[in-house]
């Protein structure tokens, strides 16, 4: 069993909430996984503005205060002596429901919950590079989840059971339009003639903080990158293949279902570049 | 404050739960809402294999035994002195997690949350009938998902918010394709030439126990009916619409975004005939 080295509700050592929760009831809430390296919650600011953004769309009342920052940073540097690197996982749901059914009331208090997890430093293996496996089902279309990082993920959890299933790393999960939408835990990027592209998760799927950290830093080296629609055919085409996400960093994608990439020379040099900034 | 009058946790009272709990965390899990009258939950039998269809298409091991059905039967019988009718609600969560992330171990115990809940009996003006609001967005296309009804239900919070900051009763949720699928928190019917038809849930949506009900009842009362693949417009064409669930039955539809409906001859003759099963 991979337990929590600590867990926390609104500010409280403690592990136990009530069964009214609604991101319970209804997955009506919202969570971050931030890789903790040294004490330090890496990308901090870019996973509390992402946070924030679903608070917003979902109408929940959750301020990122210097409280809330102080309360990170005192579980990180407490929690992470002889844990080095770990996973601080941050919920935030709507709260105890103020009356039973879907349709939120608005008077819900929001309740925060922190956890922090051992993790092992990325496998040799993984670096090497990893298989992705196409799943047929389609995501929802919905321009108010799409790209925050909401509890409902029930699509996921089936997608990525269907991928290691099948000894693959992860699913590549498509949307309503047939066109890419992102790996079930992480997103998609391809290189094609020195060009790096990744599809919009405006309708589906999760904005991730460590895309959003490869299409900054791409411009700081002068690699050019672009958002766009892509089809599995034009990953299939690509030069080169990789995904990210915050534990991981960026991986080299070998294989998408029979399709088999062997180049990786701009993805290498993300990799390590992102691997050495100093956040 | 709308609370229950009672929570058990795996046949426990009490209403407090570990935070590493799945439904909580993924939305992986599954639920039922029955009516409860007299002591007395309606339909069980149909809401017990819908359960057990859910944890088999999401592999969670739980099954439906006679302890199971005692422990229902007892918390119906004991709680609803001075509360008839009242909601009973199911939960079933894959369990507390083996390990962080989507991927689900296989090695999980299943959790069993059941809580009483006060209603009203249907009001009046709910009998009256009530108003749809179309919603633009498209619900996940997702064989394994379709037909069930799992924890990871934000969609329908969100569609359900919009209707009623819109003074609608219930949204009006389409598909993949664009067909109808159901309402946010109730399955959608019509009426057309004295055939009642409804959309399949098979890819999207819930199969409502009362959907079920309505569709073998129409059988026994010699009315045809049919599931079918139905737009927008077959709907705003139709002679009646209703729409169904545990709580409220079969009801009336007056409004779909602009359009009116006034006849509702098959409407109330299902509505009273299902209203006085003794189930």
């Amino acid at each position: 069993v991979n337990a929590p080295l600590g867990t926390w509700i609104d500010g409280i050592p403690g592990d136990q909430l009530p069964a009214d929760d609604r991101g319970l009831q209804y997955g009506d809430g919202l969570f971050e996984t931030l890789l903790v390296r040294g004490g330090r919650p890496r990308f901090l600011d870019a996973h509390l503005a992402r946070l924030t953004l679903g608070c917003e769309r979902l109408s929940i009342s959750f301020a990122v205060t210097p409280a809330f920052r102080a309360e990170i940073a005192t579980i990180c540097t407490m929690a992470t002596s002889g844990a080095d690197p770990c996973i601080l996982k941050i919920v935030i749901t709507r709260g105890s429901a103020v009356r039973r059914g879907y349709a939120a009331d608005g008077g819900e208090t929001a309740r925060r919950i922190l956890s922090l997890w051992p993790t092992a430093p990325l496998a040799e293996g993984l670096r090497a590079g990893v298989g992705l496996l196409p799943v047929p089902e389609r995501c929802a279309d919905n321009a108010a989840l799409g790209g925050i990082k909401h509890l409902s993920r029930l699509e996921n959890v089936l997608a990525l059971g269907k991928a290691q299933r099948a000894d693959t790393f992860d699913a590549l999960m498509t949307g309503a339009d047939g066109n890419l939408v992102s790996g079930a835990m992480s997103n998609v990027f391809l290189v094609r003639a020195g060009r790096v592209l990744t599809p919009p998760v405006d309708r589906a799927g999760v904005a991730g903080v460590l895309r959003g950290v490869v299409l900054r830093e791409c411009a700081a080296l002068g690699i050019d990158a672009a958002v766009q629609a892509l089809s599995l055919a034009d990953l299939q085409a690509a030069d080169e293949v990789f995904i990210t996400n915050a534990r991981i960093g960026v991986v080299p994608v070998r294989r998408v279902g029979e399709h088999q990439f062997r180049m990786d020379v701009i993805t290498r040099r993300l990799a390590s570049h992102i691997e050495a900034l100093d956040a």
